[in-house]
């Protein structure tokens, strides 16, 4: 078991940096905030007599050798940058529970015949820069990277200059130096499920498939008064049609399929002109790709309907795509083995959120264990997981990874 | 009549200040083209040797004096800010009318027992401050005017600073400085009904009532894929709700009643964030000030339910609330006999959108001419009035105030 207390100190410390008055977390990726806690990071884990290995795309990485050379490493980790006005937890718990492995290993003078590396992924927020997922989607060789140093945050402030900004633009190649035996990630459920059925951590199986898309109706601007009512094509109002069927969809399909219209944007978003030009995203998730599809294809259809009803010209284009992952046997009968050992009451989950670990998978075996969040609620600054949920989970990873790591 | 030619190429003018790619124009009350429009006035009435007054809300004066010492005026004008990305004619057309008028009074050497007075009002539009119609609502003593110069624009900018910072703010009381004969004003329809019963001209009876208000959801922001849909507070679903409605009410009501949906904000508006906030404005109009009252109820209702139906708190302001008016007998008809014995084709009509005159109906007997307004499109860069159209209706106005001034 790691050190309660100084775990939760760690944890505690690492909340200060980007700190909001809302108690939560303003730390958006390749921000100053976010150069404040890799440097913070960097400092832990020299402090342990680790070497910091920066790569180009800012993934931070740190390994604690094996007794066996030709053992391949186990990596572990997860994100330390946040969403807007987001939780204290989200990505960073993950990120301290590996580290204090480490200084357990290290206090205790604990050998495993696998090294076991520490990686701070870049950008899995997806809130500044989009994608989600961002560094370890590059390093896996999901996106180009050129493509990616290219995007651009609202005020036009581009990736790449950003990464070389804060000094995070490494020199490694971002591609896995070597094979690894395992990765293991712990996160925040983000969801309800594990405080509804009571239980202390989850052994995750998978992840949700995703699709994010975007449409735009095209209408007319004219005056909100002396337009009568047949004469008008308001974009708003079929875009209001999809806000509602986005909702209904998933109702319909799957207990685990959700819909979201996360963003809106109206022009030329004046009281009394009717709407020409409106904007807004949709994302469905589900287990089931099949599901995801169908989803996509019905709020494609509605919005076809909607743009007929209203005389307008429409379009998409998809913003994101990922396939449902399912976890492999090993890691997640590791992560089981521990929950178990460690008497805690577990319970297997697919994640609804999409997480670093996802590209992973593309590359060696992988799962992860959630800790419970209290209401379910994330991306948020009332996120909240108890320090008991906390250590329970940060416990349960931290001896898979040793299991694992000792194999 | 007026001199055509001349006429025309003052409305090019000024439409070159401010003017859009579009061939429209962005002119936004007290901004830098706000300003420059109204350098131009002045110029072009300083020309023909009058005194340019400014109120301390920015309305500019300026009087042909007449023959009769006792004899009121009678004022005549419109306004020169546009929507964002508006048309060249909505407001211009009604001051540069009676300009034309003016010069051709002084070419023609022609005097009138009632001094003849013009008028360009500050913010007639609404759209970067609200509310529509200031400058002769502050004027008419209908709004009180420090509360409307503390307004402020989507920036943050105060009416009161920006007033001051273009140089607008004069050292006239805003209020009528001496009772008036007649107000005239000219402007576009901005609706349908003249062309669908091909009329040159509009005599106008009277402007609708019309209520706006702003009703605001609060919900609360999670993450968007693992929050089950039973678990979620989507403010803009609830919004979504409301717009439907109001797009179906008026259908309920009356065969001139109109609603609109013009503006939405969400917060925080990422595409993986269940919206937590999201404001929407709404407005309805209608020749009867009960179908208006009616619309009202209906749609706070639909906005008590939907925030029901999403668990959400919810909040709501009136924006700007203006009754019915029936304009004067004495104006309607004079502007009725201008156009017969021009030659006019006209028919009575009743206004769908606001304008200055409503508030003078409490200062003095008033009337207003309409333009065609081609395909009834207005507020809009593809706003249209052909010459011919824009030419019958100066002379229209030009008459009716030469024969109400000469009475
Ligand atoms: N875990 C997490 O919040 N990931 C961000 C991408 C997403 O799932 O929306
Ligand atoms: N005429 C005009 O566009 N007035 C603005 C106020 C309104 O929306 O009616």
């Amino acid at each position: 078991e790691i050190d309660r207390e100084r775990f939760i100190e760690t944890m505690k410390e690492q909340a200060d940096i980007g700190a909001t008055d809302g108690g939560g977390l303003h730390r958006l990726a390749l921000s100053d905030e976010d150069k404040a806690i890799r440097d913070w990071f960097r400092d832990q884990l020299e402090a342990l007599g680790l070497e910091v290995r920066v790569d180009a795309f800012g993934n931070m990485f740190a390994r604690r050798e094996g007794t066996d050379p030709d053992a391949d490493p186990i990596l572990i980790g997860s994100h330390l940058d946040s969403q807007p006005y987001g939780g204290i937890y989200d990505g960073a718990l993950g990120v301290i529970a590996p580290l204090e492995l480490l200084r357990t290993l290290e206090e205790e003078g604990r050998v495993t015949e696998h090294p076991i590396e520490i990686v701070n992924w870049t950008n899995e927020e997806g809130s500044r820069f989009q994608p989600a997922m961002q560094g370890s989607g590059v390093w896996a060789g999901v996106h180009d990277i050129d493509a990616e140093y290219d995007r651009t945050d609202e005020n036009g402030e581009r990736l790449g200059d950003e990464l070389e900004r804060i000094g995070y633009r490494g020199d490694i190649p971002v591609e896995p130096q070597n094979d690894y035996e395992a990765y293991l990630e712990l996160h925040i459920e983000q969801g309800p499920y594990l405080e509804l059925e009571e239980k202390d951590v989850g052994v995750v199986t998978g992840v949700v498939g995703f699709y994010w898309g975007a449409i735009t109706f095209y209408g007319e601007a004219d005056h909100s008064g002396p337009t009568p009512m047949h004469y008008r094509n308001d974009a708003l109002v079929a875009a209001a049609d999809v806000i509602t069927q986005v909702r209904r969809i998933p109702g319909t399909l799957g207990d685990r399929t959700v819909g979201t219209v996360g963003y809106v944007d109206a022009q030329p978003n004046s009281i009394n002109i009717i709407p020409e030009e409106v904007t807004i995203t949709f994302g469905f998730r589900d287990p089931s790709d099949e599901i995801v599809a169908e989803a996509k294809e019905r709020v494609l259809a509605e919005a076809q309907t909607a743009a007929q009803r209203e005389g307008l010209d429409w379009e998409w284009e998809q913003r994101h795509q990922s396939d449902s992952v399912e976890f492999a046997d090993t890691c997640i009968d590791a992560v089981q083995a521990s929950a178990d050992d460690l008497g805690y009451d577990s319970m297997r989950i697919f994640s609804g959120a999409g997480h670093d670990a996802v590209h992973l998978t593309d590359i060696c075996d992988t799962s992860m264990v959630f800790a419970v969040s209290e209401d379910g609620k994330s991306h948020n600054e009332d996120e909240y997981t108890s320090w008991d949920d906390c250590y329970s989970a940060a416990n349960t990873i931290a001896n898979a990874a040793y299991r694992l790591a000792t194999d």
